[in-house]
This record gives structure tokens, sequence and C-alpha cells, in this order.
């Protein structure tokens, strides 16, 4: 009676791993995709060289098993990002050198910032990742925001820095701007902070031969240009009885079940009918997503090498935040990737192109001296920018939203499912959450 | 060239104000309305007896001229709010009757209830109402919630309580919800809290003979039905150096200029071409509306007032905090008027409409004994259900939103106009704040 199964909105990540997952179990499907392009959040450059560059989420590793595996049975293969050399922390005007372990981020703070971070991963392994609004504390930890608690715990201003910093690179948002609860949530679904920050053996430890989007790509592929339908922007859902007949500009598609992976702001701008409940409406109302503008500059060489340096930088003074080395493996280039992230991602937003290239190199110049002004060549992606995506990596949680609207983040509703790196419980935000995502959707389905 | 000057989303008062200075000045003028009917957020119902009872926004007086002179210019009548005898305060399972002063309800807290007003009023009083993030405090004021702000402030659990219930009653948001900031803005724009708070002489100082309403209806009579088209969504603005295209369900209307007055949060879910800059986007990822659900109970007769009651409550324990006597003028029923808001507005959503129904009968028998239980009838709005509203009494900002997103909430994009009473610096919020953001919206277009 329906024109397929199961109708899939979004063909990055979790909407083409959902897709494969409900033709496997013999269901028919279609994909739809607002862009000419597959890989949503994970979209790529290619450099003047021909080298290709992740201009979107780009390391796998730790315990992201399922975006490991994934890319292993797709027959992609992954390197290990460059970790040797010493790193940048920069704070109060000084570039501090220090050692290769991870934690001598923490250890450079003090031991005022080690204890912030136990105290945080003990709080945060009470959280019920499934519900979070069940955790005990609940109630006390979503009524206030990460900016809250830490005024409270530390008079240090060199701390709050460091961790408002932490907090930014996480989120793509300012303390203020997130619940404690939802920090807590973050850093027990991603494994913890070490795992979280970490490069190897941590969620930086690799990255994927060719770009992630190789991920997307081959999903695509597999599934056919009868499956995946690019240029389909998607208006209106409507479900009864019978079924769901998704519209989209140019046409329209029955089915017996639809899968929404957009993030849930940009769900939230879709019109359902019948209409969507006040929980559900009200949660897509109030999950921003986060300001990230991500960098890529290119030299003849990765000459940060020479000097014993990693190329990770971890600055709390500068708008390009965090840096690190994104030589592509057998480039015959350097390349440092960087990000403008939080309130400095809304400032560099409304710059030109040429100005933000400029406060960027500026920046890395500042880091690693005279010699990162010799830029080949400057590529950036403004998130916020993006209407299909509208800001990285993910969405987020402000004081008090959890504990009123979290049920309705995940909970299908009639025939509509909902997938995606911010419905995920672990690995939320990342790609490794999107295939868990897509799965619990598809499962929602096939049962 | 165009088919109409200016295009203007929503009838409600913003609107069809915009629609009546644009049309004085000359110019052509349609108003396409999404609903079957005008007056947005001030709906009303109709009664068994045929009295009227006003369902959204209902008072008017005190310091808002500007609704007050309209009123007057469309030959509408105004009555008094009833405002004799005692009131009742309900706290810690006690229901205390205090005298006829409106700042009794604050003495009746004890001196730290004042001392915050008064603190809470001087902040407000320096906060600049067109541009809130440039107010010398706005970066502090707007890193910390107003939840944060009152346990740093009081120590003391009813103080808070207190505190906590007035910021629900003034913008249907938990204290966790909204940025200090955002608070302090608020207040000042209703020119301080015994103005926003007060009965006579203040906000609530008056009632439309026939409900407000009927300010939206005289208008669009006014204006006539060439120029007010309802049922028609609009769901795509597209814009160029020619003009501007404004597509709704089952047509489109070319124009100079258009207003959209809908609230952020649902002008957000439009479709925009060129697509609307980050900073304007993300405002609207993040202005959640209020949650609300106004109730009306008609009895046969006002017994409130023959036991020297005035049928105002505040109650700090019950899912119905505010009650006030909204008897109509010449009516020969009594009526009392309540509000679930804010966290107990969402659980009341969830329930049907029997069960909401013997929730808020219980709160009033509680009040006012048993013959609140001999009700003649009942009706509820929940507002957070209505797809074309989604929430009142009106849009807020969470920490950190004013000063990274504020510009944006009023600033014209090309032929886009923003009003609505969340753009409204003075009255933000009300009926008149939705005139007074109407006439600038029409100011902009013809300068």
């Amino acid at each position: 009676m329906h024109d397929v199964d199961v109708v899939v909105m979004g063909a990055g990540v979790s909407g083409l791993v959902a897709a494969r997952e409900l033709v496997k179990a013999g269901k028919s499907v279609r994909v739809l995709e607002a862009r000419g392009r597959v890989a949503g959040r994970t979209d790529h450059h290619v450099f003047a060289n021909g080298d290709v560059i992740e201009m979107g989420g780009q390391w796998v590793g730790g315990t992201q098993t399922e975006v490991l595996a994934l890319i292993d049975e797709l027959g992609l293969e992954t390197y290990k990002q460059y970790d040797h050399g010493d790193k940048l922390v920069v704070q109060g005007g000084t570039v501090h050198r220090v050692g290769d372990q991870t934690s001598d981020l923490l250890q450079a703070g003090g031991n005022d910032m080690a204890a912030i971070k136990s105290e945080l991963e003990a709080m945060a392994a009470t959280v019920s990742l499934s519900s979070p609004w069940l955790t005990e504390q609940a109630a006390e930890w979503d009524s206030m925001t990460m900016e809250a608690w830490l005024v409270n715990r530390t008079n240090d201003d060199g701390v709050r820095q460091y961790w408002r910093n932490m907090i930014v690179a996480m989120l793509c948002a300012e303390t203020p701007e997130v619940s404690l609860l939802h920090v807590l949530f973050y850093i027990k679904s991603g494994d913890m902070l070490d795992m979280l920050f970490g490069v190897t053996d941590a969620a930086q430890d690799s990255r994927v031969v060719g770009g992630t989007h190789r991920i997307s790509e081959r999903l695509a592929d597999e599934l056919g240009t009868d499956v995946v339908q690019l240029n389909c922007p998607v208006h209106t859902i409507t479900q009864d009885a019978d079924g769901v007949r998704v519209a989209y500009d140019g046409g329209e598609i029955t089915a017996g079940h639809v899968v929404v992976t957009l993030p849930p702001t940009l769900a939230g701008r879709l019109r359902y009918s019948p209409a969507l409940p006040a929980q559900r409406d009200g949660l897509t109302q109030q999950m921003p997503m986060g300001s990230v503008i991500k960098i890529q500059v290119a030299y003849e060489r990765p000459f940060w090498r020479e000097a014993g340096l990693s190329g990770q930088v971890f600055s709390m003074d500068d708008p390009v935040g965090a840096v690190l080395d994104n030589t592509p493996k057998g480039s015959d280039q350097g390349v440092l990737v960087g990000f403008f992230d939080g309130a400095h991602a809304r400032v560099a937003s409304r710059l030109s192109r040429d100005e933000r290239q400029a406060v960027a190199v500026d920046c890395l110049v500042r880091y690693f001296g005279p010699e990162a002004g010799n830029v080949l060549e400057y590529v950036d992606k403004d998130w916020t920018e993006e209407e299909y995506t509208r800001g990285c990596y993910g969405g987020r949680l402000g004081a008090g939203v959890w504990t009123q609207y979290g049920a309705a983040l995940a909970g299908p509703i009639g025939r509509i499912h909902w997938a995606g790196a911010e419905t995920a419980d672990v690995w939320n935000g990342y790609i490794d959450g999107a295939i868990r995502s897509a799965k619990r959707a598809a499962r929602e389905i096939l049962a």
C-alpha cells in the first residue's frame, strides 16, 4: 500500500546506517537528503594538491566500537593521529610547552584542575545515560549551569578559565549555556574526560584514510541511487493510522514509518500533521546547536614537528583555542586544524573569510612562530551558516531542559522515530553515537 | 511591480497594528494569518450563558499607554479588574489571608523578600531596554541564571520559593531557564515589579468589555477582508534586490517588504532564501516560549466576594499558582481565572482535560472552600499545544543568549522586519509591547 516501508530523513551517517539496517532486515527504504551530497556533518574539502581534508567530524578511536567496526566492514582504513612531541598550553599571555602525556594539560594547571576533573567524573558516573532525568541528583544538577557550578566550586580565575575552555572545546557552547547535568551526561556518554580529550587510544586516536565522509559514501553506494535521493528537502510529515506521508520539494512518498535524523532544532522546523505533542515541540525549541568554525591550514611541510612539537595547542587566550596536526597520511604538505568555538565562533562568523583567515593565522604564528605565516592554503567551514546543519558538533541542553523535556528527545511519536547523534546515549554527539542511534531507531521499527 | 507594498505575517495585535500604520501612510498591505481567526494570543471563549471570557492576554493598565490609546481609538471600553477584599497567599501548607495592598504579598514573606525586590529593581534600572547586551553589567548578569543569583543571594528556603514562584508567574518559565539579565530587562520593560504584578493602577488594572480579542477584530474589520487573509500558513520567504516573495499554503504574494510578527521560535521554522545569517538563526534556536495553561471556572455567583475575598491567590504550594476574580462586567455568574505555569504547565499538559479540571478545582477548593467545587463550567487553554503559538505569554532568553544573540532579535534583515511582543523594548511580552513593536517595524519600512 505504501511506496516503501520506511522513509529515512537525512543521508548522514545515522540516516544511512538506519537505512542499511532496515534493508538488511528486508525492508524497502527511501533516504531523502536535503543537500546535494551525503555525509552530513562529515563533509570534506580537496586541497589544491589533491589531498582530502575533513571539514567536520574526523576522529575515531578508543571505545568507539561501533564506528570502528563499521569502517572495517566497509573496507575502509584508519591511520593514527600524529601524537609525538610536546604540546602547547597558552594562558595569561604565555605559551607553555608541556610533555606529551594528556594529563599534562591538567597538571600544568595545578591540583585544583585535577580535583575538579575527579569530581566531575565521580558525579558523571552516577548519571543514567538512557534517562538522564532519572539520575538521582538530576533535579539539583539540572537546576544549575556549568558556570554556576564552577564559580561556586573555585575562586581561582585560572582554574575557572581552564574549565570554561574545556567545556567550550567539548560542546562548542559556553559554560552558562549548558546545564551541569548535560555536561555530566556528555562526559559519561563519551567514557570520561581522558577518553573524550585524549589522542592516542582515545577519541582522537585515528583518522579515516581519505576522510570520514567516505563512510557515508560507501554506505550510499551500497544502498544505491534508487534508495538515496539527494536534493530533497522535506517540509511536511503527515501520519495517521494507515501510514506516514513525507512531502519534500518536488514530491512526496508514503511509508509505514519515518526515521528523522535531523538535529532536534532542525526537526522542529518541519511541519507535522497532526501537530506534535507539546513536550516534543518544547524540546525542539531549546536544544540549540553548538557554534564552531573549523579551519584547515596547509603548509609546505609540518615544520612544527622539526621543533619537537606535536602541533597540539590548547589556548585559553585566543580565538582559535584548539589546534592539532592534521597532515593527511602520505601527504607532501603539512596541515594544522583549528577551531573557533563558542563565543569565538560567533564573533568570527561575522567576519569576512579573509578577516577570519588573518585572525586564525595570527593565532598560529603566536603558537608556532613566523613560519606559521607562510600559508599555502587556508580553508574554513562555519557550521552555523550551513542551512541544513546550523551548528556543530551537536545540540546541547541548557539549565532545566533535561529534567523537563528529556523524555521527548528520542521517544518515538506514532510512526515517527528519532535518530542522529543528539539522540544517542553512548558517544552522544559523535559519529559512533550517530550509528548507535540509527541501530536503535531501526530496532524500534523492526520490533 | 509587486502585488502589494508590504506583506504582514500574523493577524495578532502586532500584525494588525503594523498593517494599520502602513495603510495610514498610503501603503498597500496584505496580512497573512495561519489560523482561521485573528487575535493570536488574545483568543476568547464563550460560556454557555453567552458570556465572553479571555483565554489569552486580558489585562491592560498602568503605563501601558499604547494599548489604552488604541482601545480608545477603536471605540472599545474598559472596566476595572475586581480588586476588593483580602488576598490569599499559600505557602508551607497554610492559606494566609492578607490585606488588600499589593505590597502585602511581599511583607507577608519578611524583610528579605522586600530587600531582594529593591535589589532586583536597582539592577533593572541600569539595563538598556533598546540594547540589553550593552548594559554595563550585561556580561556578568547574562552569565548566570535567575536561579544562580537567587541561591547565592539567600539561604532562606521560603524566600527562594517565593521568588521562584514570582518569576514563574512573570515569565511562565522556571528560574534556571532564564538569565538574570533577561529577568532584569523584563522587570524594567514592564516598569518595575509593582507595576508588573499590581492590580489597580498597574498591569492588571482593567479589562476590555467583550474581551481583548475585540481589539484585533476591530482592527481587522477596519482593514477589511481584502487585506486580512485567514487560513494562510506561510512557509517560505524569498528575497532579492527587487523584492520579497511570501509563499503560503495555496498561493504566494510579492511585496517590497515583509513584517514577521511570529515569536522568534516560530519564525525560525520558516524557510528563508537566502538562508538567514547565523546570528539570527541561532537566536531562533534558543528563545523558547513560556509554558502556561490558562483556566476559567464559572460559578453561580462570585461567592468569594461574600467572604470578603478578592479572589486573588498566590500559591507557592499548588499547581494552579495564581488566581484572580475574572467575572465579566454585568455577568450573572462568578468566574475565577487561574494559571498552571512553568513546570506545573508541563505536567498538566500531559493530563487529559478531565484530569486537569480535577487538579485545578482541587486547588480552588483548598483556597476558597467546598463551594469552589460547585463548578458550572470549566474551560482551559494549553498554549503549548497551539500549533501556531506553542507557548505563552512569550519567548524568553536563557543564560548567555542576550549577550551573544540579542542584536538579532529585532534587527531587520534586508526586506524582512521583525515585530511581535518579543521584540518590544517597552512592555515586552504584553499587548502594549506588541503595539509598540508594530509601530517600530512600520517606521523602519516607511523610513
